[in-house]
Protein backbone atom coordinates (compact mmCIF):
# COMPACT_ATOMS: atom_id res chain seq x y z
CA UNK A 1 0.00 0.00 0.00
CA UNK A 2 1.04 3.36 -1.42
CA UNK A 3 2.18 6.36 1.82
CA UNK A 4 -0.46 8.08 -0.39
CA UNK A 5 -3.53 5.57 0.17
CA UNK A 6 -2.63 4.38 3.78
CA UNK A 7 -4.93 4.71 6.47
CA UNK A 8 -4.43 7.98 8.56
CA UNK A 9 -3.79 7.18 11.63
CA UNK A 10 -6.85 9.83 13.11
CA UNK A 11 -9.02 7.89 10.80
CA UNK A 12 -8.22 5.10 13.06
CA UNK A 13 -9.54 6.37 16.22
CA UNK A 14 -12.93 5.24 17.90
CA UNK A 15 -15.59 7.55 16.84
CA UNK A 16 -15.92 8.47 20.86
CA UNK A 17 -12.33 9.75 20.82
CA UNK A 18 -12.91 11.67 17.01
CA UNK A 19 -13.84 14.96 18.00
CA UNK A 20 -10.62 16.66 18.60
CA UNK A 21 -10.11 20.71 17.24
CA UNK A 22 -6.52 19.31 15.82
CA UNK A 23 -7.21 16.26 14.03
CA UNK A 24 -10.28 14.91 14.81
CA UNK A 25 -12.89 13.69 11.58
CA UNK A 26 -16.04 14.60 13.48
CA UNK A 27 -15.03 18.25 14.63
CA UNK A 28 -16.92 20.46 12.00
CA UNK A 29 -14.81 23.21 13.09
CA UNK A 30 -11.63 21.76 13.81
CA UNK A 31 -7.98 21.63 12.07
CA UNK A 32 -8.14 17.90 10.70
CA UNK A 33 -4.59 17.39 10.70
CA UNK A 34 -3.96 13.23 9.39
CA UNK A 35 -0.59 11.11 10.32
CA UNK A 36 0.53 8.95 7.92
CA UNK A 37 3.42 6.70 8.39
CA UNK A 38 6.43 7.16 5.38
CA UNK A 39 8.92 4.17 5.75
CA UNK A 40 10.41 5.09 9.66
CA UNK A 41 8.74 8.18 10.18
CA UNK A 42 5.20 9.41 10.72
CA UNK A 43 4.18 12.62 8.56
CA UNK A 44 1.52 15.27 8.41
CA UNK A 45 1.20 18.19 6.25
CA UNK A 46 -0.91 21.61 6.72
CA UNK A 47 -1.56 25.26 4.66
CA UNK A 48 -2.18 27.67 7.43
CA UNK A 49 -5.11 30.11 6.05
CA UNK A 50 -4.36 33.66 6.47
CA UNK A 51 -5.52 33.90 9.55
CA UNK A 52 -2.87 31.42 11.17
CA UNK A 53 -0.44 34.24 11.91
CA UNK A 54 1.85 35.67 14.21
CA UNK A 55 3.33 39.10 13.23
CA UNK A 56 2.40 39.94 9.31
CA UNK A 57 4.15 37.13 7.10
CA UNK A 58 4.78 34.21 9.89
CA UNK A 59 2.88 31.14 11.51
CA UNK A 60 1.14 31.56 14.56
CA UNK A 61 3.24 29.36 17.10
CA UNK A 62 0.17 28.29 18.56
CA UNK A 63 -0.77 26.65 15.20
CA UNK A 64 2.59 25.23 15.09
CA UNK A 65 2.19 23.55 18.65
CA UNK A 66 -1.26 22.88 17.67
CA UNK A 67 0.08 20.37 14.95
CA UNK A 68 2.88 18.95 16.68
CA UNK A 69 0.67 18.26 19.60
CA UNK A 70 -1.79 16.14 17.12
CA UNK A 71 0.92 14.49 15.12
CA UNK A 72 2.75 13.13 18.15
CA UNK A 73 -0.03 11.60 19.83
CA UNK A 74 -1.25 10.05 16.62
CA UNK A 75 2.76 8.86 16.21
CA UNK A 76 2.68 7.23 19.15
CA UNK A 77 -0.49 5.52 18.64
CA UNK A 78 1.06 4.03 15.46
CA UNK A 79 4.39 3.38 17.13
CA UNK A 80 2.26 1.02 19.71
CA UNK A 81 0.25 -0.46 17.03
CA UNK A 82 3.70 -1.56 15.40
CA UNK A 83 5.05 -2.46 18.63
CA UNK A 84 2.00 -4.92 19.28
CA UNK A 85 2.56 -6.66 16.27
CA UNK A 86 -0.49 -4.98 14.43
CA UNK A 87 -1.07 -3.52 10.85
CA UNK A 88 -2.55 0.09 11.02
CA UNK A 89 -6.23 -0.12 10.11
CA UNK A 90 -6.44 -4.09 11.74
CA UNK A 91 -8.14 -2.35 14.88
CA UNK A 92 -9.13 1.05 16.20
CA UNK A 93 -6.02 2.65 17.05
CA UNK A 94 -5.14 3.20 20.97
CA UNK A 95 -5.56 7.00 21.99
CA UNK A 96 -3.01 8.87 23.38
CA UNK A 97 -2.99 12.28 25.30
CA UNK A 98 -0.15 14.60 25.98
CA UNK A 99 1.29 14.92 29.11
CA UNK A 100 4.66 17.69 28.44
CA UNK A 101 5.03 19.49 24.73
CA UNK A 102 8.31 21.15 24.61
CA UNK A 103 8.83 23.34 20.72
CA UNK A 104 11.57 25.02 19.97
CA UNK A 105 10.89 28.02 17.95
CA UNK A 106 14.55 27.83 15.67
CA UNK A 107 13.29 30.89 13.30
CA UNK A 108 10.31 32.28 12.17
CA UNK A 109 7.82 30.26 10.10
CA UNK A 110 6.24 32.07 6.95
CA UNK A 111 3.49 32.19 6.20
CA UNK A 112 1.80 30.35 2.68
CA UNK A 113 3.49 27.39 1.80
CA UNK A 114 3.10 23.91 3.04
CA UNK A 115 4.57 23.03 6.80
CA UNK A 116 5.67 19.62 6.53
CA UNK A 117 5.74 18.04 10.23
CA UNK A 118 7.95 14.48 10.48
CA UNK A 119 7.88 12.81 13.98
CA UNK A 120 9.80 9.65 15.20
CA UNK A 121 9.12 7.38 18.40
CA UNK A 122 12.42 8.13 20.44
CA UNK A 123 11.55 5.89 23.73
CA UNK A 124 8.43 3.90 24.01
CA UNK A 125 6.56 1.53 27.14
CA UNK A 126 3.66 0.66 27.30
CA UNK A 127 2.08 3.31 29.07
CA UNK A 128 4.30 6.13 27.75
CA UNK A 129 6.13 6.88 24.42
CA UNK A 130 8.20 10.31 23.86
CA UNK A 131 8.67 11.26 20.44
CA UNK A 132 10.71 13.93 19.07
CA UNK A 133 9.29 16.37 15.61
CA UNK A 134 10.53 18.73 13.59
CA UNK A 135 8.75 21.38 11.39
CA UNK A 136 10.17 22.29 7.88
CA UNK A 137 8.90 24.71 5.02
CA UNK A 138 10.07 24.51 2.06
CA UNK A 139 12.85 22.02 2.90
CA UNK A 140 14.31 24.52 5.77
CA UNK A 141 14.19 23.00 9.56
CA UNK A 142 12.31 25.93 11.60
CA UNK A 143 10.81 24.01 14.85
CA UNK A 144 11.96 21.13 16.96
CA UNK A 145 9.78 19.73 19.15
CA UNK A 146 9.80 16.41 21.73
CA UNK A 147 6.12 15.63 22.96
CA UNK A 148 5.44 13.22 26.17
CA UNK A 149 2.42 11.31 25.08
CA UNK A 150 0.45 8.60 27.78
CA UNK A 151 -2.20 6.28 27.43
CA UNK A 152 -5.30 7.89 27.69
CA UNK A 153 -6.31 7.43 31.31
CA UNK A 154 -9.52 6.13 32.51
CA UNK A 155 -10.35 9.55 34.20
CA UNK A 156 -10.61 10.78 30.52
CA UNK A 157 -13.12 8.43 29.27
CA UNK A 158 -15.66 9.76 30.49
CA UNK A 159 -17.40 13.89 30.13
CA UNK A 160 -17.04 15.04 33.12
CA UNK B 1 -6.49 52.13 38.06
CA UNK B 2 -8.55 48.63 38.97
CA UNK B 3 -7.28 45.78 37.38
CA UNK B 4 -10.32 45.21 35.29
CA UNK B 5 -10.35 49.44 33.78
CA UNK B 6 -6.61 48.73 33.05
CA UNK B 7 -5.41 48.26 29.25
CA UNK B 8 -5.00 45.00 28.16
CA UNK B 9 -1.24 44.50 27.27
CA UNK B 10 -2.53 43.49 23.56
CA UNK B 11 -4.49 46.77 23.08
CA UNK B 12 -1.10 48.70 23.60
CA UNK B 13 0.53 46.55 20.50
CA UNK B 14 1.29 48.30 16.99
CA UNK B 15 -1.05 47.83 14.61
CA UNK B 16 1.39 46.59 12.23
CA UNK B 17 1.67 43.53 15.06
CA UNK B 18 -2.14 43.09 16.01
CA UNK B 19 -2.92 40.36 13.78
CA UNK B 20 -2.30 37.12 15.85
CA UNK B 21 -4.28 34.90 15.88
CA UNK B 22 -4.41 34.22 19.33
CA UNK B 23 -4.24 37.83 20.97
CA UNK B 24 -4.31 40.34 18.08
CA UNK B 25 -7.21 42.68 18.24
CA UNK B 26 -7.17 42.90 14.40
CA UNK B 27 -7.64 38.89 13.42
CA UNK B 28 -11.42 38.58 13.37
CA UNK B 29 -10.99 34.94 13.63
CA UNK B 30 -8.61 34.59 16.76
CA UNK B 31 -8.81 34.18 20.19
CA UNK B 32 -8.67 37.66 21.35
CA UNK B 33 -6.68 36.98 24.39
CA UNK B 34 -6.18 39.74 26.49
CA UNK B 35 -3.30 40.10 29.14
CA UNK B 36 -3.56 42.43 32.13
CA UNK B 37 -1.43 43.08 35.21
CA UNK B 38 -2.54 41.99 38.51
CA UNK B 39 -0.55 42.95 41.35
CA UNK B 40 2.84 41.35 40.32
CA UNK B 41 1.00 38.85 37.98
CA UNK B 42 -0.14 38.90 34.76
CA UNK B 43 -3.57 37.71 33.76
CA UNK B 44 -5.55 36.36 31.04
CA UNK B 45 -9.19 34.52 31.32
CA UNK B 46 -11.08 32.52 28.63
CA UNK B 47 -14.28 30.73 27.82
CA UNK B 48 -13.20 28.02 26.11
CA UNK B 49 -15.79 27.03 23.16
CA UNK B 50 -17.34 23.40 22.42
CA UNK B 51 -15.47 22.98 20.09
CA UNK B 52 -11.73 23.70 21.86
CA UNK B 53 -12.49 19.75 22.71
CA UNK B 54 -9.44 17.22 22.79
CA UNK B 55 -11.53 14.47 24.00
CA UNK B 56 -15.23 14.65 24.94
CA UNK B 57 -15.26 16.56 28.54
CA UNK B 58 -11.77 18.25 27.92
CA UNK B 59 -10.01 21.28 26.87
CA UNK B 60 -7.63 20.72 23.89
CA UNK B 61 -4.20 20.78 24.50
CA UNK B 62 -3.58 22.97 21.38
CA UNK B 63 -5.84 25.45 22.54
CA UNK B 64 -4.15 25.58 25.86
CA UNK B 65 -0.55 25.91 24.30
CA UNK B 66 -1.86 29.09 22.25
CA UNK B 67 -3.19 30.86 25.30
CA UNK B 68 -0.27 30.35 27.21
CA UNK B 69 1.83 31.68 24.07
CA UNK B 70 0.24 34.86 23.94
CA UNK B 71 -0.19 35.57 27.50
CA UNK B 72 3.56 34.94 28.10
CA UNK B 73 4.58 36.90 25.32
CA UNK B 74 2.44 39.81 26.39
CA UNK B 75 3.78 38.85 30.05
CA UNK B 76 7.31 39.53 28.90
CA UNK B 77 6.55 43.16 27.20
CA UNK B 78 4.74 44.22 29.97
CA UNK B 79 7.50 43.31 32.23
CA UNK B 80 9.80 44.90 29.62
CA UNK B 81 7.92 48.56 30.28
CA UNK B 82 7.87 47.77 34.16
CA UNK B 83 11.45 47.00 34.22
CA UNK B 84 12.25 50.41 31.83
CA UNK B 85 10.45 52.48 34.31
CA UNK B 86 7.58 53.25 32.10
CA UNK B 87 3.78 52.92 32.69
CA UNK B 88 1.36 50.60 30.66
CA UNK B 89 -0.16 52.42 28.58
CA UNK B 90 2.56 55.46 28.17
CA UNK B 91 3.23 54.28 24.84
CA UNK B 92 3.12 51.22 22.67
CA UNK B 93 4.15 47.67 24.15
CA UNK B 94 7.37 46.16 22.73
CA UNK B 95 6.34 43.02 20.53
CA UNK B 96 8.44 39.71 21.81
CA UNK B 97 7.69 36.19 20.20
CA UNK B 98 8.49 33.17 21.80
CA UNK B 99 11.76 31.05 21.09
CA UNK B 100 10.45 28.16 23.28
CA UNK B 101 7.29 26.38 24.39
CA UNK B 102 7.17 24.12 27.11
CA UNK B 103 4.38 23.19 28.50
CA UNK B 104 3.70 20.05 31.17
CA UNK B 105 -0.07 18.83 31.28
CA UNK B 106 -0.80 17.96 35.24
CA UNK B 107 -4.00 16.94 34.96
CA UNK B 108 -6.83 16.63 32.04
CA UNK B 109 -8.53 20.42 31.61
CA UNK B 110 -12.23 20.00 32.03
CA UNK B 111 -14.09 21.78 29.31
CA UNK B 112 -17.09 24.43 30.11
CA UNK B 113 -15.66 26.61 33.12
CA UNK B 114 -13.27 29.66 32.89
CA UNK B 115 -9.64 28.51 32.36
CA UNK B 116 -7.51 31.44 34.17
CA UNK B 117 -3.44 31.58 33.30
CA UNK B 118 -1.31 33.68 35.65
CA UNK B 119 2.07 34.48 34.83
CA UNK B 120 5.79 35.69 36.20
CA UNK B 121 8.78 36.63 34.88
CA UNK B 122 11.67 35.01 36.40
CA UNK B 123 14.19 36.03 34.84
CA UNK B 124 14.79 39.31 32.48
CA UNK B 125 17.37 40.95 29.93
CA UNK B 126 17.01 43.85 27.21
CA UNK B 127 16.17 40.98 25.03
CA UNK B 128 15.12 37.81 26.42
CA UNK B 129 12.70 37.03 29.39
CA UNK B 130 11.71 33.73 30.66
CA UNK B 131 8.41 33.69 31.77
CA UNK B 132 6.36 31.17 33.85
CA UNK B 133 2.61 30.53 33.92
CA UNK B 134 0.02 28.41 35.43
CA UNK B 135 -3.68 26.90 33.82
CA UNK B 136 -5.97 26.57 36.99
CA UNK B 137 -9.63 25.78 36.09
CA UNK B 138 -11.83 26.48 39.34
CA UNK B 139 -9.02 26.88 41.42
CA UNK B 140 -7.54 23.13 40.26
CA UNK B 141 -3.95 23.59 38.82
CA UNK B 142 -4.07 21.38 35.58
CA UNK B 143 -1.00 22.82 33.68
CA UNK B 144 2.27 24.85 34.57
CA UNK B 145 4.68 25.95 31.48
CA UNK B 146 7.90 27.47 30.96
CA UNK B 147 8.62 29.97 27.66
CA UNK B 148 11.00 31.62 26.36
CA UNK B 149 10.24 35.46 24.80
CA UNK B 150 12.59 37.03 22.39
CA UNK B 151 12.27 40.72 21.22
CA UNK B 152 10.69 40.49 17.58
CA UNK B 153 13.96 40.32 15.21
CA UNK B 154 14.30 42.38 12.62
CA UNK B 155 13.83 39.11 9.99
CA UNK B 156 10.04 39.05 11.61
CA UNK B 157 9.19 43.21 10.72
CA UNK B 158 8.43 42.71 7.23
CA UNK B 159 5.87 40.57 5.62
CA UNK B 160 8.08 38.39 2.87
Amino acid sequence: MSPIMSPSIQSLYPEDFAHCYGCGRLNPRGLHIETRWEEDEAVTRFVPRPHDVAVPGFVYGGLIASLIDCHAMATAAGAAERAAGRALGAGPAPRFVTAALEVHFLHPTPLGPELEIRARVRSQSERKAVVEATLTVDGRLTARARVVAVRLPATMTSGD
